[in-house]
Formats: structure tokens, sequence, C-alpha cells
């Protein structure tokens, strides 16, 4: 009962997500297909390449997680599949990994990575415009069915990867971008928890707006209020209690956010 | 083979829906998994509340149904799961599941509830914006693997209730208001096929309209016709035939609606 | 472990999708469900009769395709199974399946359609509004947990079809439509790559607009570039790498696309 994700930029109104579903189970008729997103912009890796690596660390050992953001399709860049830690990946080489493996990277996972050169694990007859369908969708199909990752290809080790913007720090404080903006209207942040080392009392600006002090979740705080938390991935996001705050702050992707630590109070 | 079901206000975009079936198939690997909405509007529980009382009826006994609309995350809201009939269902104690409760107690259905205070039951880490993932999903996948209800938490008899808009009677009719309207644009009333006691003899009057008559289904009267009738769940709705009722009447949820009883023609 | 898939006009806020999933499994607990399409246009026969052919030959035999797009609900229009080839189909007879008869036809695949007329394979009650839960849904579970399609009705040799506009022989070239616009906004037309017989030196014209000669792939021109194509189901597409074709040229499904044979350059 191997898991199966997908992650793309298709849409969800012509047919090409159940189009591969279909080929994955042509190979593997037990594997389980879950959706991470269909609804990544149009070629954009770098929020691929979030989605994903938010996502992977929930899934069982020996799940299959194909990524089809593929702006090169057709062209030189390389279809390749990897087994990081306990996941395996199928996606083309153009960064969409990154996040995976820069984390795989900080905590010494096992990576080995191909360069899908078998036709004979692909479909017979390959179009130019939708490898999803013709060599990543039967490629997963294969490995969810147990064929090793060593069959499928050549070992390489250089990877295209993102330069993935990281938070500065600036005098007495951070200086970050917005990361992502989800459904709910949540801004996230590349500032982490981990970067806080544990302060609690700090001011966040963004937007031209300014927000003194972490609170723990949305509620703690009468709706509508403009909070600062960390959210469920380890990120500092900004939130407005069952409202938006991209929609009431103005923001985008790329935003600078600063963080700035106050005076700790005496007890 | 059991089933579990998953409604949400997470959108599709995010990755967040995904997140949960990984976690869902690390305790149960066999469990098939179907999405009933999850473009539920943020925080609104009485959507989540009503989409889930009109599918559940067709799900096989001991089917899973989680429901995370849940503005109330992290606070001292209670995590909660519960046996309705043949069926179970994990979700914030904020009443969503009101409508499944008033439609159990009608047809004197079992009702078992507990408050989820078992955290072997959860991911090891809770963080306090996601318990969909961290303790929603993986109670799912312990029912859904055969965990009794009772090794969950401790039973309790209070559940949040949703105060649910019924209509009135008015002098020879009914007075009910707009439930909700649903992709086609058809408008769903909280009047329902049993309060009309079989009337067809009926007008209905909403947004400024005026409607005479039931018909069967929508092919009845010629495309674009402004028409009554019973919807797949004896609710009264009214649609316009291959159009958007809501489009053309400008109405929204909580309007009014009226039904006025005419005189029977005799034969 | 058969194969069902899903496509339909119903969205996916108000989880009708969902219950037919549940319906399904009732029968057919073992049953892999995806969803093609829900996002279809609503009533729109054609766009799904399109979605639907594109997908069918990549799945695996014996699967069950189930299409409800379904204006006439209720109505004398009939419910009906089909074999075709080594694929099943549940439908309304409105010509949702008229692209998957055509090439059954061109490729001498063997067909057998069935009036659904036996309600023992149905769901006990019966809406006027919503046969894909009572009527498609319980014969999909039935087809796929093996049932002959010869037990769920009557034989009959006359569906309805659609009439699909082709392309038509213009001196010193061809004459066809906008077919489809999908996600990216990329535009299918009618012209099928054996319509141009191998040739590559072609011009393209739409919306006014001029495209000289054919690429391979989308990344054979700087983004941003208006560019012609053969698609991944050998359709003469019109595309802007990295954007949106349709956004761009301000095209309709209907529009006239017209191509003109150039002359070969010598060697």
């Amino acid at each position: 009962m191997t898991v199966v994700t997908l992650t793309t930029d298709f849409g969800l109104k012509d047919g090409n997500v159940g189009v591969m579903k279909g080929v994955i189970w042509r190979f593997a008729p037990h594997a389980q297909i879950a959706d991470l997103s269909h609804l990544i912009g149009p070629q954009n890796i770098r929020e691929a390449a979030l989605v994903l690596a938010r996502a992977v660390p929930y899934f069982p050992p020996d799940s299959v997680h194909v990524v089809v953001v593929d702006p090169g399709v057709g062209t030189e860049r390389r279809p390749i599949a990897a087994q990081i830690g306990s996941q395996k990946f199928v996606a083309p080489d153009n960064g969409v990994l990154s996040m995976v493996l820069d984390r795989a990277e900080q905590e010494k996972q096992r990576v080995e990575i191909v360069h899908l050169t078998k036709p004979q694990y692909w479909l017979p007859s390959i179009s130019n415009v939708f490898h999803g369908r013709d060599i990543f969708a039967p490629v997963a199909g294969h490995l969810a069915a147990g064929a090793p990752l060593v069959v499928l290809g050549t070992p390489i080790n250089d990877p295209v990867r993102l330069e993935l913007p990281k938070p500065v720090p600036v005098e007495n404080g951070l200086r970050g971008e917005v990361l992502h903006i989800d459904h709910f209207g949540n801004i996230t942040t590349t500032i982490r928890q981990e970067h806080l080392n544990g302060k609690q009392q700090v001011t966040v600006r963004l937007g031209g707006h300014e927000i003194r002090g972490l609170v723990r979740t949305f509620g703690d705080r009468p709706p509508g209020s403009l909070i600062a938390l960390i959210g469920s991935s380890g990120d500092l996001i900004v939130s407005v209690g069952n409202g938006s705050a991209a929609g009431q702050l103005n923001v985008k992707i790329g935003d600078p956010v600063d963080v700035q630590y106050e005076p700790q109070q005496a007890n």
C-alpha cells in the first residue's frame, strides 16, 4: 500500500491529474494516491518546492512524491528520481527538490539521485509537452511497485538547487521576507522559530504595519486582530484572526519582514 | 477498507489536505479517503455542518468523517470523536456535528461522544494551529484501523450545538430562509419537503420574485426559467434551468423565503 | 483493484462528488477512484466529452468512467452504460461519449451499450435531480465489482452523438476552430497532427495573430513568445511560453483557426 503524492501546476479542470493517476495505477494498482496541490502557480518552482517540503515529513516511509512543475519540459533539462531519507521523489531537475535537499543535509539523511535514462520504464510514446504523464507517472508507478531507484537511470550528484532566501541578522533583530501566502491569507515569512532563539518579546513589521509580541494561536486575540505567531511548520507567520492578513496588508511574496527584539521585562 | 471523508476550509493550494491523508495512512494504510469539500467558507461552521449532514447517509457503515473547520484551534475548545448511528466522526467541538446530531435524535440513533484526551493517539508533536494534522487525522487513522471510540478520550454528553434556522408557519404558508447556494447557483432553502405536507400548489417568493407551483426536475421548463422544486436532499430549492438562480436573483444566505399555499383546484 | 473515474460539472464545494464516491464504495469497496474533472462548465456536454476522450486511453483495462454532466436529469433522456474497447462507461445518453465512440469506430473497437433499466442496481430511492448519486454511482460500483454490462439494462445501438467540428480543407491549407482552452491558457484547436500530414512549414492564424512554423516544445522559444506546436493528445495547440495564450489573444471556443501550408524550402 505505497503512498504516492502529486504536486503540479496543472489546475483541476482539464483531466491531466486524473490521467497521471491512471498511468500510476497501471504499474502500481494498489498505490494510495494523494493530491498535495495542483494549484501551484504556473511554472512556480519555488512554490512547489515549499509545498512539497512542508508535506513530506508527514508521509509514511517509502512514499513516492511526484512533482510536475516543469517549464523546461521537452528541453535538455533532466528528468530525475531520488531517494532522500525514507522518501522517494520523481521530478524534473529544476530545483523543486531544493528545500527537501536542504533539510536532508541538515539532518544528514541519505540522498541518492538518478537521471532517468531508461525508457523501458516510461510509456512507449513520449510527448514533448507532457512528461508528467509519459515519464514521471510511469516511473512513480514502478517505484511504488518496488522497482529499485538504481535501475531507473544513472546516478548524479549535481541536481539543480534554488537559491532560497534566508533571513539576515540586523542590529537587534532580523530581516526576512514574505515566503508564501496561504488560502486563508496567512502570510508565511522566511523567519523560522529557531532563528528567534526562543525570544517572544519581538516586534514584527511588514507592509507598514507593526505587531508587538507573538501569540500562541489565532483565537488568542479577538477576531479581526492582526497577530504574529509560529505556524504549523515552525515559520513565523502573520495572520488576522477569522480574516485575511494578505487582504488587509497588501503584501506580496518577497516583501521585507522585520523582526526587532524588545528588551526582556524584568519579572 | 474503511472509508474516511474530509471536510475542511483549507482550500486546495497549500498541501494541507494531502498532509492529513499522509497522516491517516500512517495509521490506516488501507483506508479509502474521499474529499467532501475543502472549499467551505473560512471558519464557516454552519456550511460545514450542512455539507456533512447531506453526505453522511450515503456512506458505508463504519465510515469515519473528519471535519476541520476550526476557528478555535489551540484554544480551550475540545477536540471530539463520536459514533452516531453507523457512522464515526472526528472534529472540533464547535457545532459542526449539529445537523447530524439533530437527525440522530429524530431517528433515535445511537450517539456516543468522547472528548479526545489521549495524546498517545495523536502525533508526538502538537502545533497550536493545525490540529487537523496533529490530532484529528491521527485519531481518524486509529478509528479507521479499528480502535474503539472509548479508548480515545472521556465520554461527554454536552457537545456544542448550533441554533439552526427552522421555517415558521405564517397565515396560509411558511416563512423560511436561504440556507445554501451551490456551485450551479441553485438556492437551497430551510423549507423541507415534509414541511409542505405534500402540497404542490404553492407560490414561492424570494428576492422580489414569485414562482408559481413546483416542478419535478430542471428540464420540466425551458432553459432560463426560474423554477422551484424539491432538491436531492429533500429541501425546497429555487433554480434556473441551465442557469444560475443565485446570479439572477441576487439573494444571499439568510434572506427570507416565503411559501404560500394556493387553493387546491377542484378536479 | 478496478479504477473508477469521475467527470462532472458539480464543482468542488458542495460535497456531491464525495457522496458519489461513498456510494461507489458501498458496492465496490476496493475501487480506486480518480477525479478527472469536476470543473466542466455547467451543462457543457462537449467539454466533458473532450476531457473524457483525452484521458481514457491512459487507464488500465476494465476501468469504469462515470460522466455526470446531465442537463436532462429526471427527464426522458436515457441513463446508459457501455463497454467500448477495454473500457467501461456510465453516463446520461446526451452525447458525452461521442468522442470515445468516434475513436472506437476508427479503431474498430468493440462497442456495447445498454439503457439502464434495472432499478435493482440503483439506490432504493431515486431523486429527480441527482442521478449521479442515485443511478450512475451505484451502477458504476456494480460494474467495478464485476457485474456484467448485460444485466444492467437493455441493449441499444442509437446513442445520442454530438456533431463535432472537423477542420475543412481550404486552398493551400485548413480551417479549424478553437476546441478548448486549458488551465494554462493553451489554446487547443480542432486541427490534429494527422491533418497536417507531417507538414512543419505552416503559418497558423487566429485572433488576428500569425505564427510561422511549429516548435517542438514550450521552451524552444524565449518565455513570452507566441508559439504553435503539437500538444500531448496530438492536437495543434497555440501557446505562450510561461504565459497564457488565451489571455494574450482574446479568443474563445469556436473561433476560427487557419493553417496555411508554406512552400517547402529546398535543401
